[in-house]
């Protein structure tokens, strides 16, 4: 029987996977039609047990192994290019290099083929596996789908020992992630004339001291299971003033601090009202970061098997939302993560034969 | 013969005839129905030869005087509040002070009154006149009727000696005005994720020094003709960054330089470059100041006659338009400058009536 245009053969090789993929178009909240390919590729596999939310799709193994670990990756994708558009993908020679082109390849169907193909080959791995294959990465946090099966079905992924998100990280491990707070400093003045200053009082002018406070500010560096995380705390957007002619009443510095994974939210939080200190400081968002967690075994057996460099994640990446679990989790996949979002985006396909190499041979290796 | 609704009466006393000017609606760009009822008006008076240009009126006499004088004023008006709107007007007890309310009862249609009394009522003045009656003050310049006036037919107004623009200032005479300098000041930096500030350069954190020179400049006061100019030089917008998650590559201070009219305006553009040595600067907007004049014998016989308190004006004003062809001017008009553009435009009706017998014993009084 002939497959639909966008149906799956999970039986192709990792790049042929990664394009057709690839070339079912799924810019978030537009994920329905690659969902409803991989859940049709899934029910095809009899040991894996498949539950779906909205455009998420949960498979789980039952083969009694003393460990569980997630491998995880997001099916969405940032908005395309257009004229022309960076779909479909184009397998292509970029400077000697054997390349697969276009939206997706490195953030991060790659990853989604790299899931795939461990699903259909790994039969006996050597824990019990659940993926998760996730919407809704790329925009607001109230869309991830790996937070919806968190909030209505927590049971489907908090029994694992160990997670793996398959974002890209040209090919190393990266553990953990840090926290990312941003907080609104706000100055206020008196609005007047501007011919007549001395009747007002001009708050962008007092916005010079957070800045003399930003720009004097040294960062520390946390090293965590020997992985160094270099804090940063910096100004990123800065609004103030009415018009050309009024002495402004207000200015908003909005920062952004990325703390290392051993400080909890509200220790962060504490950390910055102090270094704002007699200032109006509110909290906009503030998120944990990851402990590595590489001193345990389902991490090291992880390790061991990869054979790769191992560094600290300095972006927040949902392995955060693991951690929030209790489930320690690393960030390890195919294509440089320099390239996501870009409208170049482009993967070596000799990165996602490894990647699938890697992750085979670390879940069928014995005595790990 | 009755008269259409907007007709105006110049016998009717200076406070009816301002009710009557506020109540012909005229925000800016909406000027045509005032400047029809005041050419008919004027049209009925055989001593003055009217000019109109777009909605700008001028009106001469021609009585072989020494000297020419300028009477000026602005007949469009700041939009009107909704819900309820501030019109029509209405005559009212604020506090025991007997008020003329609503939309331009302040800016400036007390002056434009007072204007045309005159015209009605001064039939045989000691100096030729000039009304001049312009549209388009209140928005950008390129609509400025008295700018229009300048560009098309200069002949009209530059053989005065001597002008008075009849914006408020409670009464008093201002005289001159300072300039004003908008300029932006930029810092560059590079674009990186926030999480890896090390790969950038953050712009509004290099903003912090722009905003340390305006905190610590000493601005000068200058004395001209007796009057204190007060310069002033204030950031009045701020705005850098990207996102939240991105180290800003680009921080734009825009500063407004109000300078005293003893400096030109290159000379006050190089002050602001040196001011802003070794950053990006760049000119907005740069329009000179006007000196007030008051050495002149047609300024000298004006305070004289009027007797009251003369300051320097600190906000710019059209009397630099004057002072930019060559005459002196003056700003004196009805209505407290504070409550211009307020919702709650109000004008003692006292102060009108002052407006008028002021003008009237100064361009009759003989020998002055």
């Amino acid at each position: 029987m002939p497959r639909a245009d966008s149906a799956l053969d999970l039986t192709d090789d990792v790049v042929t996977l990664t394009a057709a993929l690839c070339d079912i178009e799924s810019v978030s909240k537009g994920e329905a039609a690659i969902a409803d390919a991989i859940e049709a590729a899934l029910a095809e596999l009899n040991h894996l047990t498949v539950t779906r939310i909205g455009n998420t799709l949960v498979a789980r193994t039952d083969l009694g192994r003393a460990e569980r670990v997630v491998l995880a990756g997001h099916i969405d994708t940032v908005p395309l290019t257009t004229d022309p558009a960076n779909l479909p993908t184009r397998r292509m020679d970029a400077g000697g290099v054997d390349v697969l082109w276009g939206r997706g390849t490195v953030d991060m169907k790659g990853g989604v083929a790299t899931q795939l193909r461990v699903a259909q080959e790994v039969r006996e791995p050597i824990v019990d596996l659940t993926f998760v294959f996730y919407e809704g990465e790329e925009i607001d946090s109230e869309f991830n789908g790996l937070l919806h099966v968190q909030q209505q079905r927590p049971d489907l992924i908090d029994d694992a020992a160990f997670a793996v998100l398959l974002e890209p990280t040209d090919g190393l491990v990266e553990g953990g992630c840090k926290g990312t707070l941003r907080a609104e400093i706000t100055t206020k003045g008196i609005a007047s004339h501007s011919a007549r200053p001395w009747k007002g009082h001009n708050a962008i002018h007092d916005a010079g001291e957070i800045l003399r406070r930003l720009a004097s500010y040294q960062p520390r560096t946390a090293v965590i299971d020997g992985l160094d995380y270099i804090e940063a705390l910096n100004a990123v957007l800065i609004s103030g003033g009415i018009a050309g002619n009024v002495i402004p009443d207000r200015c908003v510095v909005t920062v952004n601090y990325r703390y290392a994974p051993d400080l909890s939210p509200s220790e962060a939080d504490a950390h910055v009202r102090t270094v704002f200190d007699g200032f109006d400081v509110r909290i906009v968002d503030n998120a944990g970061g990851a402990l590595p967690g590489l001193g345990l075994p389902a991490a090291q057996a992880f390790v061991a098997a990869l054979g790769v460099e191992v560094t600290g994640k300095q972006g927040w990446t949902d392995v955060a939302r693991f951690s929030a679990m209790g489930i320690p989790a690393v960030n390890y996949g195919p294509g440089d993560p320099n390239l996501a979002h870009m409208d170049d985006e482009q993967c070596p396909v000799e990165q996602l034969r490894a990647a699938e190499a890697a992750m085979t041979r670390w879940l069928t290796r014995e005595g790990a």
